[in-house]
């Protein structure tokens, strides 16, 4: 095993940092690390908002749901999907674009967390511990005032980085299910009950099947924050035509 | 600079391949750092098809925008944000689930990407090439068909990879953006024609902003597959209430 590959199989979220800076060169480098990812006909469908005033950190700590990790964070990045600085190209151009739709979304979002998580490997090299934050894609009002996000800029991915606390680093990294269940051969193949409470078995511990998908359910899929990512999510689409 | 971050920016697209087989170790070791990449919720929200029927990799490498170098990959994978294993996981609980919307979509797009971009990373640090085809995303009809996906299961990413040709390994990286105009401070900064302009400066080579500008807007912003990228897609959220 190479060091790369000890490297992405050791990498694990880290929510709790040391009182201690990430020097600007480094932060420098992770932030190039990203730019140097593959990108869709080398466009670099994003903008990546570098959060250092500290109030927009305890603003974007409480918008993103109440998580004051976020703020004692020493990095924090918006990894916006843009399609508005290449629209604006072109009309600087005189070209006549048409208005970006949900396929240039699409697009754009999975260049930015191709970039991200090249930020994410780039920071885990350096002994930096970071952690993915979805709910920036909750409270889309909030958020694009804080971030002064106009149209057709949408907040992909967050991360949050710095130097991992001892007990971080001791804690172990969450099991991931058989490799068998998420690599189908050729074809989707629809998993029968059996199938999923294989899969899952892991995740029960000593409560039954039901026991453990009903509370899960509860605490995630049913929540508030999940409906409401969908709500913000469609109100981000409105802005792409939908 | 280690060694991580030197293959982070060396990395580039690859788009031939020697015939040379992968060896079925080595796939998995890529699989299986795709799986251990952050993921939120430890949910995993995606399925991976491994492509190994040459028959279904010719289909793909019609059906992907007409690109015979997918045919002759030895590892093809098309990942998928996968939003109803869950959701059936949940129904087999007997769960009250609701339906899955576009922030699941979206949620399981980024968890997608980054299992992704884990396994380029990984390829990459044995030596193989690799690229994404965004083109995956389009003629939904058809690709759902070829890989026989069913509703909540979207296409998000494809990756084709092989043993890199020496003149694709002697090909230059293509340039990118500077950073000042991709990494924005705090809030984001709207680009004026002067920023634009001198952002893309480096991709008119002996053309005039103008010139360039328009014949790329042309080439892939209103071409048809960028058309169709967004119908397609379209047709993906209509499954997630939209």
């Amino acid at each position: 095993m190479n060091e790369i590959m000890e490297s992405l199989y050791q990498r694990k979220s880290m929510r709790a940092y040391e009182d201690r800076e990430i020097p600007e060169e480094m932060k420098k480098l992770i932030l190039k690390a990203a730019s140097q990812a593959p990108t869709a006909g080398c466009q670099q469908l994003y903008t990546i908002l570098d959060i250092t005033d500290q109030k927009l950190k305890e603003a974007l700590s409480e918008s993103c749901d109440h998580q004051p990790f976020i703020a004692k964070a020493p990095m924090v990045l918006v990894f916006c999907a843009d399609c508005k600085k290449w629209y604006d190209a072109y009309l600087e151009a005189g070209c006549e674009p048409r208005k970006p739709g949900v396929g240039d979304l699409m697009l754009a979002v999975t260049d930015t967390v191709i970039a991200a998580q090249n930020a994410v490997v780039a920071a885990e090299s350096f002994g930096l511990g970071s952690c993915y934050i979805g709910d920036i894609m909750e409270n889309c009002e909030e958020q694009r005032r804080l971030l002064c996000l106009p149209d057709y800029v949408f907040p992909a991915a967050m991360l949050v980085l710095g130097w991992p606390t001892e007990q971080q680093k001791q804690r172990p990294k969450p099991e991931r299910c058989e490799q068998k269940h998420i690599v189908h051969e050729n074809t989707y193949r629809d998993m029968d009950g059996e199938e999923l409470r294989e899969m899952f078995a892991y995740k029960c511990k000593n409560r039954t099947y039901e026991e453990w998908c009903n509370a899960f359910c509860n605490r995630k899929y049913n929540s508030d924050f999940s409906k409401e990512m969908s709500r913000s999510v469609e109100k981000y689409l409105e802005q792409f035509g939908l």
